[in-house]
């Protein structure tokens, strides 16, 4: 049987995130997997490297899925292409080694967030950004990402209740970068826990704001309070950029 | 009587162009007056720079309007974005002098076009360019820009039927860049003849592209037939950047 493994690109807005739910036509696991159980004949179930949420975009998901199927990489890539919805878009079809699980061989990712930061909103940003019109100091901003790289429990930072999964993970590169009105954040690292882009980001722009102080950071590291982190900021502003395997 | 002149952003998908058409509400024209007439109690009529086509968008395209409001210019700017719907920005409010014409005193205009060229589209990218996937020789599609700059009878390059009306035309600059996937065309000028713009990039992917010799611009200068030249690429990819005054 062959493994097959997807890279693609998808516009969030209209779905209700990564995750099929039943038979709901609403996510972009169940689009892309009826294309191709319809395409190959069989009932082909997709393993995506991870969960985006409702309204979270890609633009380097990855996926694979097992099939019988004789036909070439470049016609699943074109007949994908041809019968998904145009704010799904395969980008890469490659044969995978049999062992390949796009979860479990995941060593890292990699997502961005933006945040339209000006008085004025944006026609064209609206959908891919998050409206923050404050005055942000950036350098204040910069200091607390150094407090958060590194490896540490997250816990606080995450929307997750108490489990038996360990929540420690190792934060590798965390920047900040202004362009014109747009604030771009970059996180890359070998895991994020669930919801734990959207509320460092809030937390950021907090302190960037100055309605929260530097060190609360580090209390959170230490009392692993969620309600001492900032607010949640809205799933249309993040990305998953890529996902890093060995 | 006061002279208020409003800059404006539009993402164009929605509607069906600049101009009011009736009572409809499908237009910017009549989605502005609208919301101004709420604001001030007088029936506002607003006079744009210029049409735009359905579909197209505008980075910065100008208007100006009479009234007798009292109403400070930042209240104005905050009514509008409030009310006006989201894929509508006005940015800028300004008090202009009592002759100000948006049409009549605008003395140039910059457009750009965007196509997005790759065997694969994109998902973010499908409603602001046009997916071209065929190979496209740049130096080729320079030098045909070249022969355009300058003076013309532009007749042949646009949607016009025979007019009484001048169909000369000064292009000042006529740029093309590619970054990644993405071609942007930059087109600036005293003005431009209806589709002009949309026309002139059809013929240039035809040049680049290497079915269409350089020579047919210089043909379609002296026999003025449009058939001659390229297709209007859509309106999606073209942008209203920018209007000039003294």
């Amino acid at each position: 049987m062959r493994n097959i493994k997807l890279t693609m690109e998808y516009d969030g807005k209209r779905y209700l995130g990564w995750q099929r739910l039943g038979d709901s036509d609403k996510t972009i696991q169940g689009k892309i997997e009826s294309v191709l159980s319809e395409m190959t004949g069989e009932k082909i179930e997709i393993i995506g490297s991870g969960r985006t949420d409702a309204g979270t975009h890609a633009r380097g998901q990855v996926a694979n899925f097992k099939s019988n199927t004789k036909m070439e990489l470049s016609e699943i890539l074109d007949w994908l292409n041809r019968y998904l919805p145009q704010d799904i878009v395969i980008k890469k079809v490659e044969e995978a080694s049999e062992r390949f699980h796009a979860r479990y061989n995941a060593i890292g990712k990699q997502y961005s967030y933006y945040i339209w930061n000006d008085a004025i909103p944006s026609a064209f940003e609206r959908h891919r950004s998050f409206h923050y019109p404050q005055k942000i100091d950036l350098n204040r901003m910069n200091e607390a990402c150094r407090k958060l790289l590194g490896t540490h429990d997250f816990i606080g930072f995450s929307a997750l209740k108490k489990t038996k999964k360990s929540t420690i993970r190792t934060i590798n590169e965390l920047s900040v970068q202004k362009e014109g009105s747009m604030i771009h954040f970059t996180f890359s690292g070998d895991g994020f826990l669930h919801k734990m882009v959207r509320i460092i980001t809030g937390t950021l722009l907090e302190i960037g704001a100055g309605t929260m102080e530097l060190e609360t950071i580090d209390k959170i590291f230490e009392n692993k309070i969620r309600a001492n982190a900032g607010e949640t900021v809205p799933a249309q502003g993040l990305f998953l950029d890529e996902v890093y395997y060995h």
